[in-house]
């Protein structure tokens, strides 16, 4: 540790993110992105931005595009945040709604990047166990302890499982004084958004990303949903921290994005086609799959180790997702990519396990 | 206050950009941004980049910039950080390297977000106070007081005013245990960097930024340049708030702006030679000026209020940045612009000051 280091930076934990291999090619399906490319509307509308107005800020308050993200989701303006990638939007979030005086909840399996926000912030986190099927104990959340706040992924990651709309209304009931995320990074895959539930919690805040079903990791835009108050309070945090998160051709790039809602269709069906044909496969070759609800499969092998499979799978070509992680590091997070892709990694995966047994 | 806010949201005292209006077109001279477009290679690289690629998640260590950085300022890849405009830069050296049991000291006038950030990590601030003349007095910075760390504008802003690079030596040479932190935001309008000391001084953080000379504001792409271990501390701070804060064409559009030497000369040049013009002529309009080192000029008249020349020059048209602030609030700050907006900011200040005296 160096000793210009401030005692937060010796302390922190950082996120690791998904390797982006630079040494070869792979079929990579390890990062959860989709294999189809943006709206071609969307690559338009950043093509076309790219001009002499690059020298002027972007909007700071980002008016249009949280105008048309509030239209598409049937919000008012005020109750839309935006921000660079859902990342940046929960790391204002636990800024804003957690109390370093009280423990957070989550799930003791989840988004890794929680606990690293947490440590950040000097919050205690107090985590729930799944049980053993991976699904959330609802008691657990709801049992009138003493906390500062709720977060969890829906559908969850990396176990891929969805928590049914009457669960939250559950969550959200049972702590009407302390603020509930749902990070929906993944809900386009098939779940169904809590957005509806806005207007009746002011408690719930609803996280989501054009990372995943817009095919827009690379462009850095997320969004948060809630009641005013709770979108007053990220707005104080990014602006005491920096007025202009994103760039203006991500603002143009994300409203033409929200606007192409065919392809936006097309291409989350294609994909959720893809999983669930891929999740009979992975099956009939022995292994056991979480009924999956985003754009990634979770599986596992009764006799082979998962870390075995992955450096087998790496050395064929194919980067799936390993997490040296209690509970789950008998598991492999394999992200859904095309057809051909998903075909390659059959192929190797069934010679994989032809070998390994 | 909202019941869901965190005490640290109820206790920030957020930043406020300069206005970006949406009433009119104004001439628009109060965010300091360049008159002149980004380099055309900086615009068609972007363009060029908004291709199917953005459906994957950009570099985050970011290497091509990095290295092209580092090659431009000859620097080691290791000692270079890139982030989402200098803002975000400053937000995360605040966290990395300043510890809240200490003082962190900057000057009383000066850029108003350090304030901000101190808030928001809970910081306590030092303020120095500048001299009647807004000189830095460096023997305040270098008395051997204890403190957790200084940080400071070169050129200061709004002052303009430039510290010789020597007295920067005197300032990292009298803390060798502390962390100096350089923003030389506005350094590439005139002054010398302190560039060129970060291989001798552990020490020493330099902050720069594309939004000014480089025209690209709406890109939000900043640096840092310190040595390896400083670069260390920003990394770690990043990648415990989010790993991707640089979208795929921020990252590209960077990387061709550094390359187009010869139009950033071109640029900057002209914004230099505009600078020395309008500041005689503010003169011999009766204005007290700054020696300014910048691309704005921050001046005074000794018989008309500034808040009063603000007002009548926004009747006008033209937009400058006052200062509800002690000891400036007597000040514009003007932004230079094109030879014929500054053609057109002269006639209606004449004008302004024929009406208000």
């Amino acid at each position: 540790m160096s000793k210009f280091w401030s005692p937060l930076a010796g302390a922190l934990e950082p996120y690791v993110p998904g390797e982006q291999p630079k040494d070869k090619t792979y079929i990579k399906l390890n990062t959860n992105e989709n294999p189809y490319p943006p709206s071609p509307k969307a690559l338009k509308a950043i093509a076309d931005a790219a001009d002499a107005d690059l020298r002027l800020y972007p909007d700071p308050t980002c008016d249009l595009l949280v105008r048309e993200t509030a239209r598409y989701y049937g919000l008012s303006p005020k109750q839309v945040f935006v921000g660079n990638g859902s990342d940046e939007v929960l790391a204002f979030a636990f800024a804003a709604f957690f109390d370093p005086a009280k423990p957070v909840l989550f799930p003791d399996i989840t988004y890794s990047f929680y606990k690293v926000y947490a440590k950040f912030y000097g919050l205690t986190p107090k985590l729930i166990p799944l049980d053993d099927d991976f699904n959330i104990p609802l008691g657990s959340f709801t049992d009138g302890g003493e906390h500062g706040g709720i977060i969890m992924p829906n559908p969850n990651a990396p176990t891929a499982k969805l928590m049914p709309l009457r669960d939250i209304v559950t969550l959200l009931e049972s702590n009407p004084d302390r603020v509930v995320i749902i990070d929906e990074a993944y809900i386009d895959f098939g779940g169904e958004s809590a957005v509806k539930l806005v207007p009746q919690y002011p408690n719930l805040l609803v996280v989501q990303t054009l990372s995943k079903s817009r095919s827009l990791a690379g462009l850095r835009v997320g969004f948060a949903f809630g009641s005013e108050e709770l979108i007053e309070g990220l707005d104080r945090i990014k602006n005491s921290f920096n007025s202009y998160t994103l760039d203006r051709l991500a603002l143009h790039g994300a409203v033409a994005a929200l606007q192409d809602e065919a392809y936006f269709r097309e291409t989350t069906d294609k994909v959720i086609r893809t999983r669930e044909r891929v999740s009979r496969q992975v099956v009939e070759l022995g292994f056991k799959a979480t009924d999956s609800r985003a754009n990634f499969l979770f599986i596992s092998h009764p006799d082979i180790a998962a870390k075995e499979l992955f450096l087998r799978l790496r050395e064929k070509g194919v980067l799936v997702r390993y997490f040296a992680s209690p509970r789950i590091d008998n598991y492999l997070r394999v992200s859904i990519g095309t057809d051909e892709e998903m075909n390659a990694f059959l192929t190797a995966l069934e010679a994989c396990v032809k070998e390994l047994r």
